[in-house]
């Protein structure tokens, strides 16, 4: 990634990288530009967040949300890492969880002659954070939208919003975009000039995720059409 | 899942629930069952390993292969996880590092009339362990065919190992497959009965993946022909 002469905005165009946030290897596959940040994280919405818990690593599936710099998960105000983040312990106050957020899409297999040498080509990034709970309620009826939106864009206007006694379940947490680090990795096999002659099938499978048909509810009421937003998919 | 009658081997068919392997919400969701959890790490090839660093969570997406009970990732000699865990660093003795391993699928979006009850469908596995370097010369490069073969069963016979100096700049880590648990959702929406008349679509929209045209590789010899293992995908 070439550096941007110009922020597109009054937003830094780029992440500030942290000794966290380089890696030890294959530097030249990171990059800290905020668009390329951003769309990594849009095309997905699936995450794996991990935080400490007595000492030892957890990491668990989640669901995320993403508002400017800002990620949203949610769960359970009962869940583990959501008591963690302080909403339901008293005298917590603003200490909040210290999580790391990785989304990654996994583009292809890449098939070198060298089995030392096979890799895969990806888009991933690593957030580095704390997550704090979202106590504003106007705040927290965004992101939750912003949770539904995420995974199909349109979906949040098209359902019945969480009422009281849902919000009162609900724990969300924000953590903000501030040490972000992107990965990529898009080329074809990579040998060493004696291996290229061995007899090994060498080159990239393109991994490709889609759509099923909608499958409708069960107990769907009859004449309600399958939504624009899935049929443009 | 209904519990198994007797088990298939000598080994039991089902890990121990532990405290952290029984989750707070939907335990209806967990299961020990061993063949249940091998399947779904052997539907899968990326895991987020998390670990913790200056007291910190850190989540990277990594390779991994399973033999038996045992998983493996591996790295650089260089790289954090890989040094921490022991290898290179002197003294540290049999201590290993504590991590979490997750793999997940994502099978389905669950559309509910709620947005409240927007969930997915997904297979997941959290296994909690320590992982340890593989000295061994023998299992070390079982653990590397291993790690090409989960991705594409068939290739590590059909690449060129690993020389005696690719070994030396590689780690590999083992992970025993004992504190583990498996999360399954599969199933339509739930809405409660009052929501069920809105007029709001509801279904499952299920998610394929899938395996693009291979593509060659600039260098390829010429007369290689693509094989077997990938045009039965």
């Amino acid at each position: 990634m070439p550096a941007p002469v110009a922020p597109a905005s009054q937003e830094p165009s780029a992440y500030e990288r942290t000794e966290r946030t380089t890696p030890t290897r294959h530097r030249e596959r990171a990059h800290y530009d905020r668009e390329l940040v951003h769309s990594i994280l849009d095309a997905g919405y699936v995450c794996h967040l991990g935080f400490v818990r007595d000492g030892a690593p957890v990491v668990l599936p989640t669901l995320y949300g993403r508002v400017g710099d800002r990620l949203y998960v949610h769960g359970s105000t009962g869940s583990r890492p959501l008591r963690a983040a302080g909403r339901s312990d008293a005298g917590q106050g603003d200490a909040g969880l210290p999580v790391c957020v990785t989304v990654t899409h996994v583009d292809g297999l890449v098939l070198a002659r060298s089995a030392f040498s096979h890799t895969l080509n990806y888009r991933s990034v690593v957030v580095h954070g704390t997550a704090r709970p979202v106590t504003d309620e106007a705040e927290m009826k965004a992101a939750l939208d912003a949770l539904v939106d995420q995974v199909l864009p349109g979906r949040a206007a098209d359902s019945r919003p969480a009422s009281p006694k849902e919000l009162a379940a609900t724990a969300v947490l924000g953590i903000e975009l501030t040490e972000v680090s992107a990965k990529v990795r898009d080329a074809g096999p990579v040998d060493s000039e004696a291996d290229v002659a061995l007899p090994f099938w060498s080159g990239v499978v393109p991994l490709t995720t889609g759509y099923g048909a909608p499958v409708p509810a069960d107990d769907l009421a009859p004449g309600i059409p399958v939504p624009g937003y899935l049929t443009a998919r």
